[in-house]
């Protein structure tokens, strides 16, 4: 079956400022929608801290629009959909989050990211902004094989980052301890994604990808990149027994190791399946005496209204389980702590 | 075109058990399961309080499994999949709430569900408890003409029910005034709903119901209901002044109100449509000069994977105010107040 072509736009040209100006509306309270077009968080954080830049292409929400407030990012640099935004576009977000102890900007590995952010990070230099830092992520085990983790791309599990990152920053000026904790988040999160069905790009009007009616495709990137490859549909119990053990094994996971577990809805997944597919989850888990510390299952990273989820696991110790359960304030992402 | 037919779940017939195990397995720290199935909070209120209990029919999450929390509903009790729970199941809903102070059971207005709550409470009477209470609440404008409110379906809007009934009864031992906020929020309250496609029942496999290509149904129930009728397919912004004039006629909300307004997601619509949605719903209102207080973009009850929405307004006191902006811990709703 295909995905619906039918989408609730206007002109394909101005969805992205009429969701800009509609998404500031709906939340006066958490952000601020500059004249630059950036989201901006509205209250700033104490003086003195280190500013949380992201930028990415548009399409994925709530990611990362929605990810702004307390706790979370300063500013976010939505790009056109599906396409990382310029070099200048980032260096406004630079500037946007007066931090004067210094700014992260946080990059999930795509080749457009990299290159954008790179070249802002140059430009900046030049404009005499010398306390900004990059930290490149990345989470995908389908997307590089293991001992070439850099290679790898962004996907869902980057939650993690986003969370715990959110909250160390929230108190810390050190821009070197910001990058080290970002680091040692990603280096502690492995995830693969599935999909089975593709999703219509809400600009061509086109399929992102071809899937047949009886197929599922595992490996999936967040832009319908090709993934492990494409199997026959299977019950949500023997999706999970083949994606959870490559996960474990990357890492990897080992017994007595506490971790947090995402389920992250693609699109139209529904939280039924995602629970069902939880259940499972936590059967092989308990099997492997792997402890879980917390779940989160919802729609946190997005491809439009593909349905696919991804899995993720991040092993914790007792520093990122408090910065997990701090709490955090953006428009589409709040954990009450 | 069509609804995804792939579902990721295991037997059809197994959808209730292994959705709730599964999903009071991720949040052990909010909920619990009962050996009869039904959804607990994990700490339960303070003694003296009123408990809230509600029945529906499964398929809609996060309504109502994802609802029950602090500040919220201390007893979901989920049916089968689009099915109401029968009496026996609503009576040991009120006895899991263990609340001396008396219990509500809220029925979102559909037949199955009134006749189980009523039934429900003549069982509960006869073994002796009768401090327990029904509200009967709805919301949609287009199941039955102005006039004859008590006939129309609940639908999404009901959320506003949800969140300022569970802040107030977590303080209240009155039944009776629990009843009469529940009654002024619904009353206070308005909705219309559409779609763009249909969806998949879960047990079945069959599409629930047909909707062309070209077209869009306006007035639609959670479960397909036909509503105020089919139209060709049109802009966000159309949609959106097609929709928002019935409901401020219907109250009527007039210059001056305090409003709060919900975009429900009803399954795969996109939260970027979202946005482009309520972006010609405030410029629609402030023409009027109806006042936004707060608003809320996201999925909140769904119809499984179907691509549409609701709109919802509830006209709001300091009351009211203060009690939306109480906050909330469920395990799919998390108000940060």
């Amino acid at each position: 079956m295909s995905p619906r072509a039918k989408k609730l736009i206007n002109r394909p040209d101005m969805i992205l400022p009429e969701m800009l100006e509609g998404f500031a509306a709906a939340y006066p309270d958490i952000v601020r929608l500059t004249d630059e077009g950036l989201i901006v968080r509205r209250t700033p954080k104490a003086e003195g801290k280190v500013g949380l830049v992201i930028g990415n292409g548009s399409g994925h929400e709530p990611a990362m629009i929605g990810w702004v407030g307390r706790g979370l990012f300063d500013v976010n640099v939505p790009g056109e959909i599906f396409t990382a935004p310029g070099p200048n576009r980032i260096v406004q977000g630079i500037k946007a989050t007066q931090s004067s102890a210094g700014v992260l900007v946080c990059v999930s590995h795509h080749a457009g990211d990299l290159i954008n952010a790179e070249a802002a990070l140059e430009l900046a230099r030049a404009e005499g902004i010398c306390n900004a830092d990059m930290v490149v992520l990345y989470d995908d085990i389908s997307s590089a094989p293991k001992g070439r983790e850099p290679e790898r791309r962004g996907t869902a599990g980057l939650f993690f980052v986003w969370k715990m990152l959110g909250a160390f920053a929230e108190t810390s000026g050190n821009l070197g301890a910001c990058k080290a904790l970002a680091e040692k988040v990603r280096d502690n999160t492995r995830s693969l994604s599935m999909a089975l069905t593709s999703c219509i790009h809400p600009i061509t009007g086109q399929l992102m990808f071809e899937l047949p009616e009886d197929e599922m495709e595992i490996g999936m990137g967040v832009h319908g990149e090709a993934g492990a490859g494409r199997a026959r549909l299977v019950s949500a119990d023997d999706t999970i027994q083949r994606m959870l053990p490559p996960i474990l094994a990357d890492l990897p996971f080992r017994a007595g190791d506490e971790v947090i577990v995402l389920l992250n809805n693609s699109g139209s997944l529904t939280f039924m399946e995602l629970s069902i597919l939880y259940r499972r989850a936590t059967q092989l888990l308990a099997e492997t005496g792997i402890k879980i510390y917390r779940s989160w299952l919802g729609a946190y990273a997005t491809t439009q209204e593909m349905a696919g989820f991804g899995l993720s696991l991040c092993r914790v110790d007792e520093q990122l389980k408090a910065l997990y359960d701090a709490p955090a304030n953006g428009a589409w992402f709040k954990s009450v702590g």
